[in-house]
């Protein structure tokens, strides 16, 4: 168990994105709209990073605006969390397999895993 | 004293942010302007969020901009700032308690806090 | 050599951002013309910051869309990268010194820098 420590949650992808928020679909829905007007995926042309052949420059700005990463606080084994905090992962491109990186360091503690509930 | 480490700094509100800036007050109100730009309040029935009973759709977005989170380094029990930087606290719907959440991790040193000063 | 651990890179200056994306000069320009159209330059008057006799109000809000720090794994000495995934800094101001700030903690293993190569 870690007694106190820090937690790295990252996405892998340089498409998506790992971020706090709310769990309301409704607020999804909404980034994923706001988003799009910030950086728009059409005229695919107008990016010059799709001259390389993919179609996907707007994903690479909507990562940036949400975040690659985020890091919780450990205490006694939990991560501390605010009343309405939850981790997600957004994906902006969706032609990928997610991939999430999780790093935990801090001071361990010894537990019991051994004994018997009493 | 920690004598190297890391420090994490994050609002526990999702409407809110934990940032690193000027201390300047001319840069802080035109930061309010340009996300009232970037994520309008008004109208709040363009947000699917919204039809929960809240208005606060906004904020949520706002607060994706600012960030959520810093991580800043501590070398000999200070933080090791640039030149200007400086932490600061957004509340981007404001009505609620400020809560943030601070966590310091890292290699302890034992210090003398019983001696006398000279 | 840092067995599991975490390492922090951060701008020091307030105008610049360390970000992980893509290594792809087309990304890079988009970038750039992107955040210009979120934060415009000009006209610098429209910015109460820009009274204090700078001109880098606009700077100051790209940093924010861009980040100030990543946070990246260590694990056995090396960097966790996802496939793509490298670390740049952005200067968005561009008329200071670029100062970031690199700091690794975690368990160290002794490594036994003495012998000779065999």
């Amino acid at each position: 168990m870690i007694k106190r420590g820090l937690t790295l949650v990252n996405a892998m992808h340089i498409t998506a994105s790992v971020f706090i928020n709310d769990d309301e679909r409704g607020l999804h829905a909404d980034y994923e709209e706001w988003l799009e007007g910030l950086a728009p995926h059409e005229p695919v042309g107008k990016y010059r990073h799709n001259r390389t052949g993919e179609d996907n420059a707007d994903a690479h700005m909507k990562r940036q605006v949400m975040g690659r990463e985020v890091v919780v606080a450990v205490t006694d084994g939990r991560l501390d969390f605010g009343p309405w905090e939850q981790i997600f992962y957004g994906e902006f491109d969706g032609r990928r397999r997610k991939r999430v990186l999780v790093k935990i360091i801090g001071e361990q503690v010894a537990t019991d895993h051994g004994s018997p509930p009493r």
